[in-house]
């Protein structure tokens, strides 16, 4: 169902938390589906990132930020200077909270005196309640709140279901002519010459099932969002600690291991994988352990990971 | 006379121009003289890169920014949220260009709402002449203005002499009273009792040299700058090109690796290394080869490099 054809892919380009360390860069994860590159947070060092996992600057146009502290934005600056110096002209969408322009366009007016060459279109989030904040021909994403000490969204990417193809069997069977195949792979029915009508169940099957991703960072555990995460094919939640951290996690509004795992089993997600470790923990071992005991489909990632979006985990 | 005890080395933090690459970091470097610790220029990144190659937060007080292009930019508002972070109470000297501030100041009043617990100390930069803009008991820092697009200086570091030693067998030959020691090491002659005036400079050997640092970054080839950087014993100039890009570099306000040798060699620096190779180079073989023809002592950075800084190169 997954691969080159019809990809649906995630791509990882910095799992740690507010301190980076040597060798974790902070948040930023690229989507990739059928052809589109969804950009998720931003963090210092996300051009760079791009640039080692070889992800096109060109390629991307629409950018999702979960929520404004800096471990989360402070890339964003340096990624639109290299779009000026590289000759961008496409508009830029940023899906954000409102407040991300007080904090970008003094930036952007320093640098470029306004003359920059593109567009970028800020597109304020809700942080009440679930929104539809894209959607083309072959992609839907959705904002939900999360549960964090600012404002944050967590954001849902669907593929939408494609045509389903017409049983060449049934093609046969009933002489459907060319002119009417398109008809009925958009839903219709077909009228034999002898006045049957062959219902459009009969004489289609899906192509393929459609593939769904969540991205939930940062959070504390909260139920309130479960619905919004529920059966998707691939979960990312952070899981800034371990359990003997818990009351710090509660209290700086972040997750444990096995809180990620426990919204993972609660919203029956096919696979959850989990990041934005402290960098108190040089080894993630015991966050992983902890969540795999919960929901054993859980891997911790790591920068470079490329993950497929798949159904039936 | 360097290494441990005495040490005056640079670290180099990044080494690429406008366009970082997935090996290559922007511009930053640290200058370690005598247990103090001096930033020069700051592109994003600069913070992981400080961590990668352990240089402590804490250590930081002075920073130095050449000139207001985001490739030497971009990492101070990463650095400076790490600061506060890790609970940072010192004052932060940063010596720019006046309207760093406009760029800084929002993005600081933003994130932290002006509550901030260490104050940033804003030390303009000159940039019609040489000034002195730091000095202490050990060291001496100076701006000088450089030829780029936009307003840039370059600094150059000076370790200031320390007191000579006295000769001990001068000691002994005059009989030289403790208390009169100290006098004489800061310039003082000394008298003996039968009515002789012994001058200082028969009574004293010096304890070693004064080394010095010159960073030249952003420029194109201007003689202007040459007095300043003198006789130093390192030099670090930006070669953004090689030769068959001259025209280029001309108009970019760049150097190609024979310019940047040319400065050394008029200068009669003691060593040079070049830097900021533009992003066409994959290879900076060329850019070397032709600033080694000119200027043979000549070596090309690399992220992770510890220079030391010595007499007589």
């Amino acid at each position: 169902m997954s691969g080159q054809a019809m990809p649906f892919q995630l791509t990882i380009l910095g799992t740690s938390s507010a301190l980076p360390t040597s060798n974790r860069y902070p948040t930023a994860q690229v989507l990739h589906v059928l052809g589109r590159f969804f950009l998720i947070d931003c963090g210092e060092g996300t051009q760079t990132q791009m640039r080692k996992y070889k992800i096109g600057f060109s390629k991307i146009n629409h950018i999702f930020i979960s929520h404004l502290h800096g471990d989360h934005i402070f890339g964003l600056i340096g990624l639109i200077s290299t779009f000026a110096l590289i000759g961008r002209e496409n508009d830029l969408h940023i899906y954000s909270h409102s407040e991300l322009q007080k904090f970008l366009s003094p930036q952007i007016e320093f640098l470029y005196a306004n003359e920059l060459a593109f567009k970028i279109v800020f597109h304020p989030l809700n942080f009440k309640k679930e929104q539809k904040i894209f959607e083309d021909s072959k992609v839907k994403v959705f904002s939900f709140p999360l549960d964090h000490r600012i404002s944050t969204c967590g954001f849902r990417f669907e593929e939408k279901p494609a045509l389903p193809n017409l049983i060449p069997s049934k093609i046969e069977e009933y002489l459907i002519p060319i002119r009417d195949r398109q008809r009925i792979k958009e839903g219709g029915d077909f009228g034999t010459n002898d006045g049957r009508i062959i219902p459009h169940a009969e004489l289609t099957k899906n192509k393929h099932q459609t593939r769904s991703f969540a991205f939930c960072s940062d959070t504390r555990y909260d139920e309130s969002y479960i619905e919004s995460v529920r059966n998707v094919d691939l979960l990312y939640h952070e899981a800034t600690f371990a359990s003997d951290n818990s009351e710090m996690a509660r209290n700086t509004y972040h997750s444990t291991g096995t809180d990620a795992a426990t919204v993972a089993l609660k919203a029956q997600v096919g696979k959850l994988i989990i990041g934005h470790f402290s960098a108190r923990y040089k080894d993630h071992t015991p966050i992983l352990k902890e969540a795999q005991e919960v929901f054993p489909n859980t891997t911790a990632i790591s920068e470079g990971d490329v993950i497929q979006v798949e159904k039936g985990h």
